[in-house]
């Protein structure tokens, strides 16, 4: 296909390969058209833009992006293959700014190559108060261009590993010989900072173990972070310890003009076919300005005078701001005309696939789309092929993700190491591999596996999950599993999926005090309040396996949403009489009525059957109980008032409590008063922990008569928001 | 002081070290008494036990602490300096469990060695319905002998760098030529699983970092994990990566059996001058059972067949059960008689030191009972000292912590790489470093040092932070700091301090949409109902100087509970006429009071200028509102039901709003309606952020009017917990 686009001399021995010797029969192409001194003009415009960009407003982070200018030429110039013009054409290499603070770098190449919708008005928009600017603090996926949100350091090469595995799944899905449909690279920028956040390391780890060669990771190695050096606080070796993490690492010493030097270590690193590869740039943050070297140029605005200085010392006019000239452009101006032929040489190929290949080209076709296969509804087993005796909810997940997860060739599902525990492996399923790694030690897979073991890593597994699903939105539908407490450490990748609306289904087991002996450590008490607080995700915790099925058939539909999914490790009471599937897309609804009811006992999930066995004893005590169902809160917040009200009984004199094994935190918007937890859990098995915390339905039945009879004797008819929590043991 | 203790043949070659060539000066004494027969059969004995003891109740892990046995004896019999009868004396060797699933292994260890409370009994409430035990499913701090709570994994280890720099901290600090009255050492054994965990990554780089040499990890290495081979999801090269990280590595091929060879292992490690220790002791999971070496002998019990196979194996009786031997507990009876000479010879080391150096003495006696300086309080500036005009509260918090971390030695302030953002830096602070890097790189410091620059590592700062306060109760109190969202990376680690009811400060500055350009990445909106719904935990949010003199002093007051206080990035309104550090204490108290109030604004610290200013305006619409000033949920929440009453002042008939940019979720107990958030933030300026999502004081004054008006115009006295959202605008 395309051939190799280096036009650059880049001499030996400034480009090191430190684990070989450079030797891997890759040679760059010499061209006698190569411009060092227009590279270099453009570099100096380059700098001075940022140094404007970030004095106008006085803010925005100008040192890493001056210190990347010539990366940032090397890379966008020379090197990715993108089409400016149509920056989501499916093939493209994908840019990830994993120092997302750096993110005037990322605007303004994509002004000076071409993007439409970046014009210099815009550029100028960044740290602006315009509310229309696509020039936010850090880059944002809402904004063409833009492949993820980053920031979060870490995130983004976590996403970017995700990214590549996508690459790799899909070539080896789709890919037919002379036809590489899907052969695009990943390009990661990450910064001294992001290397030091576990959630990389744990990327980093999985990238080396998966070879995916597909990814490039860029290293802006200025040795500077917020504190000062970095020396402060990261002595390691890094090159040794990405080696040991299994990627090439190619290192260029002046990454501050050596433009040749950096294109052939990328260039190099895209014809690496083993390993990914880590290319370790030595910069200078804030070069050319007189705080160069130093933390100071991070994230503040150089000063008019050290702005007017760097600009003298480019032969640029230090009264002028925001001057481009005509050379500048025209610099970058074949890569919109080799975006073009990109785009166009992608389309023929498919073209062509097309013809050789129909069916499986339909079916790439529409995966493309995001176009989920017709009537996914139906391969949910019907309520009546669940078993009604009790059931643990995560077997019930077993039951209605497994036949899923088979016939729907956009799942990939995977596990952060608890494959015996959340019953996610359907019959015939292969693991995602590389190849090689069979004959090594017996674990069969292949890149066309579509079950991840993510090892003991949940927070790279939420991260990487938004990589897969934001490498080309709807493609591929990650699913993630682990204990419901663990998506405590996977927090930070979930809030940047709601962030980024990007749709994962994780499904949480072990989710109450049920858990048992794994004790307080393993009992997820108050995450339920972050999750529910969450915006754009829906925390789902169904009662049974007909919920279950509810609680995937919502997860599956909000396109625009990551959903957690959160399943009992013990076995539940079966409700075919009373739950439906439907009731959980409107988030709440009435399980059991009662005219004229006392009180509303609101089950929630794992506990649900408190509520019901409560409300049969409350009977026998001539208090009348109505039962409600409340999976899922948002999606009882977007229901009509009438609807609320129905379930909820607003004014009606009748009292709501709800009965959950979590911190009421936010219940109190449903409820008058709650059967919660107010401390951490116990180690104890399963029945007997709930025992322990007073969550037995006799007594819950007694406090919630208590509590009715009080207020009564009280003479308290409007509780006025006086909540109450009913158990009485505070351990 | 005490001398070596090993009694151990270590043929050459079965210790390795990877990085040099063994030769380190160091030989291991040889001696006569080591009598491998006698070893043999008390590793079988304990193995049986741990086999016994899962299989009682059906449940534990057996697989790991039966691989680990040979491990345990070389460790807790010849090398460990500890005192069975007295687990609390101060210099001891501290054990740290990271697998903490395998606690059955530190429990009947515990068990043999004579831990007094450690019955067979006890030891075999293991799994048990006995809300008595001091077995549960992983280790708890609440119980003598254990350091800290483990379970989730990756956390143990990251303690176990707290507790090693809480020695050299205290070394350096107190130790007189002579007089090493603080020399212990740090044991930790962890997983397959916790090396793979990124808040272990960024604590093993720290180490490294800091030449933490009192450290010695001891990797278990079955190579197997839930799902499988450890190849699944994991093949780089480990020791490669720890060597990489600074650390020194040894390995032992045979860790089933070969206890000579471990304990000479452990003696290298505790000789080791210069680096943390790593050593990788190749061993297989569930060894003697049916299923050794497979993931099935992790989790689950073994079966009878099985465990009457093992005994049989080990010339022991199947029909019989929990036999101990009386030579084992011969075999162990020197430990504790050991561990008193230990004792012995720290206490008559500590009166030499005390004739010496009495001044010293009497801080370093006055610390380890973890007493704070008297009259603390008083360090704090009076409210009238404050700045009256606009100030950010993150610079109010430098006001405040700053003069305490000056005066009180046992602070420990860090930051997660924001020194610049955060205030922590008091004039005269020294850095906690290894005192080497000085010349290496201009970095001042040595390990007398209480300014720890923790890199771009917040989860593991907070780990970390727990293993500090964890060594000696009450000895450090660290205090951390990073921008209020990244605590959700840090999540799992103020957690773990929760539920260890460690005391810990962690500030989190730039604590709304306030934060402005930095955008919605940055921008928390949901973090607070995570904290406000975690046990033991205060999450204080201050509204000006004199309330966040009033956070700090509840939080240093709280010496059995973490504490976030969370502050502003930009100018904050002072109110000396109205705010209260008194008032903190309470959790929330009446900032202005009216009269028969038609409406009671609640402020929340950085928002809380939205209130008093809509306050004013409402009196322009002649409607009388009062303000409550509302820092902390979890303090409220311990007031009299009188208090609350007087604040919140329910059924009066007044109103109850809330105005916080945060997910109201949580404030429904509170209020009857609220002004926040129900979208992720937006990047701009921050005075702009605000505007953008509707924080104008008029615009705040007229939806209160309307909700007001409304509900007169609907007749509803009652709302019944119908809670409205005051904020038109929905992003």
């Amino acid at each position: 296909m395309a051939p190799s686009v280096v036009d650059v001399t880049a001499p030996e021995g400034r480009v090191k390969d430190v684990r070989q010797n450079g030797d891997d029969g890759y040679k760059t192409t010499i061209s006698a058209s190569y411009d060092s001194e227009r590279s270099n003009r453009v570099l100096r415009t380059f700098r001075c833009l940022i140094a404007d960009l970030c004095e106008q407003f006085k803010g925005g982070h100008p040192g890493s992006a001056m210190g990347m200018a010539a990366m940032g030429i090397a890379l966008w110039k020379h090197v990715m293959r993108f089409s400016p013009r149509n920056p989501n054409y499916f093939n493209r290499d994908r840019f990830i700014l994993s120092n997302g603070h750096a993110c005037v770098f990322q605007y303004t190449l994509m002004h000076l190559v071409g993007y439409k919708h970046m014009t210099l008005d815009q550029l100028r928009s960044y740290h602006s108060e315009r509310t229309d600017s696509f020039c936010p603090g850090h880059p944002e996926i809402e904004h063409e261009g833009i492949e993820v949100t980053t920031g979060p350091l870490g995130q983004g090469i976590a996403n970017a590993v995700g990214m590549a595995m996508a690459t790799k799944h899909l070539a080896a899905t789709y890919n037919k010989p002379g036809f590489p449909v899907v052969n695009n690279k990943i390009w990661c920028v990450v910064g001294d900072a992001c290397l030091q956040e576990g959630v990389a390391l744990e990327a980093i780890s999985l990238a080396g173990h998966w070879k995916l060669n597909d990814l490039i990771v860029i290293y802006d190695n200025n040795q500077i972070t917020c504190d000062g050096s970095v020396d402060l606080a990261n002595t390691e070796d890094v090159n040794a310890k990405m080696s040991a993490c299994g990627w090439k690492v190619l290192t260029v010493d002046d990454g501050n003009e050596d433009i040749p030097a950096i294109v052939n270590a990328l260039e190099q690193a895209r014809a690496e076919s083993e390993q990914p590869v880590f290319i370790n740039i030595r910069t200078i943050i804030g070069i050319g300005s007189k705080v160069a070297g130093d933390a100071k140029a991070h994230g503040a605005a150089l000063g008019p005078e050290d702005v007017a200085n760097i600009k003298r010392d480019s032969n640029m006019n230090p009264e002028e701001h925001f001057v481009i000239s005509d050379e500048t452009y025209e610099f970058f101006a074949e890569v919109r005309e080799r975006g073009r032929r990109y785009e166009r040489e992608w389309v023929e190929l498919v073209e062509a696939y097309r013809k050789e290949y129909p069916d499986i080209a339909g079916e790439f076709t529409r995966r493309i789309k995001g176009k989920m296969v017709k009537d996914w509804r139906k391969i949910i087993p019907p309520k009546e092929a669940f078993p009604t005796t009790p059931t643990p909810s995560r077997k019930s997940a077993g039951l209605v993700c497994n036949p899923l997860a088979s016939e729907m060739n956009n799942i990939m599902v995977g596990t952060a190491d608890l494959s015996p525990s959340v019953n996610m492996i359907w019959k015939g399923k292969v693991d995602f591999q590389h190849p090689d790694l069979r004959p090594a030690c017996g674990i069969t897979g292949d890149y066309t596996g579509r079950y991840i073991h993510w090892g003991i890593r949940e927070h790279a597994m939420a991260a990487v999950s938004n990589g897969i699903a934001a490498y080309n939105k709807g493609t591929i539908l990650p699913v993630t599993s682990s204990f419901f407490m663990f998506y405590l450490y996977a927090a930070p990748g979930v809030r940047m999926g709601a962030l980024q609306r990007l749709q994962t289904i994780h499904v949480g087991t072990h989710d109450s005090i049920g858990t048992g002996e794994d004790g307080p450590t393993h009992q997820p008490i108050e995450l339920a309040a972050l999750y529910r607080a969450m915006p754009n995700l829906l925390y789902i915790r169904p009662a049974d396996s007909e919920e279950t099925a509810g609680a995937f058939i919502a997860a599956i539909s909000a396109t625009e949403s990551p959903s957690i999914i959160s399943l009992s490790r013990h076995n539940l009471v079966q409700y075919p009489q009373y739950s439906s599937r439907d009731g959980v897309q409107r988030g709440a609804y009435v399980f059991i009525e009662e005219k004229d009811a006392d009180v509303t006992l609101i089950g929630v999930g794992s506990e649900m059957q408190f509520a019901v066995e409560a409300r049969e004893i409350l009977q026998e005590y001539g208090i009348r109980a109505r039962v409600v169902s409340f999976p899922c809160q948002r999606l009882f917040e977007g229901q009509s008032r009438e609807y609320k009200s129905e379930v909820l009984q607003y004014r009606s004199g009748t009292r709501r409590v709800v009965i959950e094994a979590y911190a009421a935190n936010g219940w109190e918007r449903y409820a008058h008063a709650s059967y919660s937890m107010t401390t951490f859990g116990h180690s104890l098995p399963g029945a007997a922990a709930y025992k322990y915390f007073g969550y037995d339905s006799k007594l819950i039945a007694l406090r919630v008569k208590e509590f009715l009879d009080n207020l009564k004797a009280e003479g308290i008819e409007d509780l006025d928001g006086e909540f109450r929590e009913l158990n009485l043991r505070s351990h």
